[in-house]
């Protein structure tokens, strides 16, 4: 059968993100459903954020979808627009190529989840507004490469 | 903001099924999640199943992977192996082209809840293993066409 429950799949943490950027993701745990379903074309992840953490450096990107569920506890969602709050049954939509970057970060006292739903696109790279860095493409066929923004390394 | 709340999306009917197999999922309602954030390269729906009401005929994709994570209340999953429950935090993924047909029955006397999260490949065609139907390609650029399994009209 081809069911399994949330309980067999490991909270896993880390991040490709230099040392420098990384620090805002240490609270942030992952676990990642549609590999051990044997799925390829797009990414569900069950998204643990402890309190003070983010769920990344704020992005956008330029060739995937991105959708997000807040299923338990409180997030802060920014955008270029600022922060609003996320409770439970509230989803927020970045469409490819929208130049607005968004993160959440949980800044309640308890831990919150969420679930995001992601394209599996290699073409995808991702633009960081507020810091040097830029994600280029190629990170599902190979390792991922970071660069600072003029394109020199990270 | 981006953001918007479950209680913003009307939960709807409907099937394109021919009438003689569309009786089954009378009971089901979706909300369409991703439509309204203005993503286009995959589906999202919460879809509320009725006591006694199925997911779909059941069915397995040609082209799209599909996955399935149970939220409230309980429902049988069916494949080619029988019949399973799923309780919440219980998972599903079914790859493309995987040729075991699957869908979810409502055998309890409460309504179940599930999220779905489907590719959007308009190559896409649906096999319905105990039916005499098939869903053909075509179905995100036009209305979608069903046939029988000899290719004719149904």
């Amino acid at each position: 059968m081809p069911k399994f429950s949330l309980d067999d799949i490991e909270e896993t943490g880390g991040t490709g993100y230099p040392p420098e950027f990384a620090g805002v993701v240490d609270g942030r745990q992952a676990r990642r459903l549609t590999g051990p379903a044997g799925l390829t074309q797009f990414g569900v992840n069950l998204v643990r954020l402890k309190p003070g953490a983010w769920s990344a450096q704020r992005h956008w990107h330029t060739h995937e979808d991105e959708f997000v569920w807040l299923v338990e506890g409180e997030a802060r969602l920014v955008t270029d627009e600022g922060e609003t709050v996320m409770r439970p049954g509230d989803c927020a939509g970045f469409p490819a190529g929208e130049p607005d970057g968004h993160c959440l970060i949980n800044r309640s006292q308890a831990d919150c989840v969420f679930l995001v739903v992601g394209s599996r696109l290699d073409a995808d790279g991702a633009h960081y507004p507020d810091i040097d860095l830029e994600a280029k493409p190629g990170r599902y066929s190979g390792p991922g490469l970071f660069t600072r923004k003029d394109g020199s390394p990270v």
